[in-house]
């Protein structure tokens, strides 16, 4: 079975607003052995939503539509599906309800305008949407499957997890196909392709390589094909053990995996605690951090040492140092990294100073220099980065950078080593 | 002039990688007057993009290809090209040039796979590549025109600003379209839209609007078409003064600000210091301010107290009141604001704890419970939220909801204020 994505908004066209709701759409279809063919975009426009509708029902046997259910008077997409289907508006008690128990739960009153929003084509099935007032619609027409959901990415994706993809289960008789994402950390693409050349040339035809570069990031996405979810599964373990034979150090975690929560399973699993002591990466590492749930667990805090003097009266950095090395040095860094960790008892404290950019930058520290330390307990490991000249990037790459080096610090360290920490 | 954007790539249809790139793309086009008329995202599948090439050129005059260029073996777009132009590849120096230019820069030695990036179909005029090895490329075929550029957006990006946009003006003679963005915060859409609904009600005919929610903000975005640019920027001026009287403390910024972009834009102004004092948000509020370049003319520094311990040795908390009244309250939010304040010796502080959820809620304080306090020279500003259910939102609305906060109190201040301050 194969379906399209059609995303409907005029804020799609101008660029304002990046289209999120396909990518996870096509995630969950995939899931479910449901191929995604096409992704479209369109405009808030009745004629072009007509023809879209028209078109993908040519292609394929699912079209999945967001966007253009708001309560606002922008929103057209339900008054065109009652075009398109040929039928008419209807009130739908249940979904009204819904209306009012969201508004009650936030304390608003119901207008006018909501009223309207618990009106649905007479042909569709409504769905429920626990998360907003706008109710989905599911429709079979001439063997196509049609939902139409609201774009809002909070109210979409309830709806597809809890009604569309066990209805649409109940439709398929999948044929297998599988994926496995393989996430590094380390090298850029093309030196990795070259690295890992002969193993990719002796996968099998039913696998297929796609490398997928991001900053600091390289993934490696093995998709495979079949008549058997588990042979498939086992035939792409067996691939993954032999390129972990070639590049072990590199890949950090599989699939849906973030480097944060990578390290912040290992640093679980060993009962150790951890601090940042953050210049230019102002704070974007104890986000990473905490952004996982259950950090508190190992995560004490961090000083954003975005001024100078915070370096010295916070993480006892010398002010000597600063003024003869700069603040982006080996012996600033490492004493930041030393400071922390002295002052929130942790067993590990990270620090980052460098020069994001635009400005700061000198011939000698050009911007995007990186000076990252690592205080263990009993050394402090650092590593000089020349990152680009992009400011968001060279934050994002220097925090990735200093949590791979933790990262690979805690796997090197044997087991014999956390019972000396915990004495 | 109306354009098609086609992205290339497997990882788009099974939902790896959410395609960022059309976004971008189709505001550029915007703002030289070319209405992007659909987007559509296809499989690495040469039929696919054949097809997906013939129906785009029924449709528009101008189809932006990415995707599919990286020297591994997944990309199959160029070879395609030279199938649907008729033609076959051909070795081009200058980009051979910029290969092993960009290899020189990064240390790295030239491979076989690199060589063949410099490799173009015959019949396209090639468009430079300053930040990766592999060329754009520019066709013209029956009056349509055709780009293909790489996908990675930081390579794709200066080619359509540096060449593909200069050599799309001298094709147009553009209607004029032009967009304004009015951002919010504070209120849902129902609600804003109710409280706007005459002022939205009586726009001219030419003026449309569009709500776009998102986490924490609301943005209204103004289209207008005409024939004169300038009597249309008179026209949405009008009309956002005639708005910004209705709803003068909920529009926050314009267009592409950024609630951390003004507040900085506001603290450099006045001169004044502002540092942070993070429990749940755990250093996002210090990474938003940071993100702004320059921003350490105001920025100071942060403590991520992230355990409670933290609080108190760090901020200053009475361990008592965390005891008696929990970390998420009032009495401890307010302390943890001051001990900021007066640790980083800066005129304001922000601090927040709340229960970022998953877990840790009560029946007394629920995951998304969030106090907020802002330590001013002369007061302590308290606020207490109820976000929803969601980690990632609540962090993103606390510090949004304390931003705001601080923007608000900003605002507020004379400019007697100000000279009091710094005498």
């Amino acid at each position: 079975m194969k379906a399209e994505i059609i995303t409907i908004g005029d804020e799609l066209l101008i660029g304002q607003v990046i289209d999120t709701n396909s990518a996870w759409i096509a995630e969950q279809l995939n899931l479910v052995g449901i191929q995604v063919h096409q992704i479209t975009s369109i405009s808030d426009n009745r004629a072009h939503i007509l023809i879209a509708l028209g078109e993908a029902a040519q292609r394929v046997e699912v079209v999945l539509i967001t966007g253009g259910l708001g309560p606002t008077k922008d929103d057209i997409t339900k008054n065109t599906l009652c075009e398109y289907f040929n039928t008419e508006l209807v009130f739908h008690q249940p979904s009204f309800d819904n209306v009012k128990k969201i508004f009650g739960l936030r304390g608003f009153r119901v207008t006018e305008l909501n009223r309207k929003q618990a009106e649905v084509p007479a042909n569709c099935t409504p769905l429920s949407n626990i998360n907003g007032t706008a109710p989905g619609m599911w429709f079979e027409n001439n063997g196509v499957i049609f939902v139409s959901m609201p774009g809002v990415p909070f109210e979409m994706k309830p709806m597809v997890t809890n009604e569309v993809l066990p209805m649409l289960v109940q439709k398929t008789d999948s044929n297998c196909i599988i994926h496995k994402t393989i996430l590094t950390h380390g090298v850029g693409e093309s030196f990795l392709a070259k690295t890992i050349e002969s193993w990719e040339t002796e996968l099998p035809a039913n696998i297929k390589l796609a490398y997928l570069p991001q900053p600091g990031i390289v993934r490696l996405r093995l998709t495979a094909f079949g008549s058997d979810n588990d042979e498939l599964d086992i035939e792409l373990d067996n691939q993954v053990e032999q390129l972990k034979k070639i590049i072990p150090e590199l890949i950090f975690g599989f699939d849906d995996e973030t480097l944060e929560m990578v390290v912040g399973r290992l640093l679980k699993e060993r009962k150790l605690l951890i601090a940042t002591a953050e210049s230019c990466t102002g704070g974007y590492i104890a986000h990473l951090i905490t952004s996982i749930p259950g950090s508190s667990d190992y995560f004490m805090g961090a000083t954003v040492s975005y001024a100078n003097k915070v370096k010295v009266i916070e993480l006892e950095v010398e002010a000597n140092d600063i003024e003869v090395c700069g603040a982006v040095s080996e012996v600033v860094v490492s004493q930041m990294a030393l400071g922390a960790r002295q002052k929130f008892g942790t067993d590990f404290a990270l620090a980052v100073s460098g020069i994001a950019g635009p400005g700061g930058g000198t011939r000698e520290k050009p911007v995007g220099t990186t000076w990252i330390a690592l205080a263990t307990p009993d050394k402090v490991i650092t590593k000089k980065f020349l990152f680009g000249e992009h400011r968001g990037r060279n934050i994002r790459k220097a925090a990735l950078a200093a949590l791979n080096m933790l990262r690979l610090e805690l796997l090197r360290m044997s087991a014999k080593d956390y019972l000396v920490l915990h004495k």
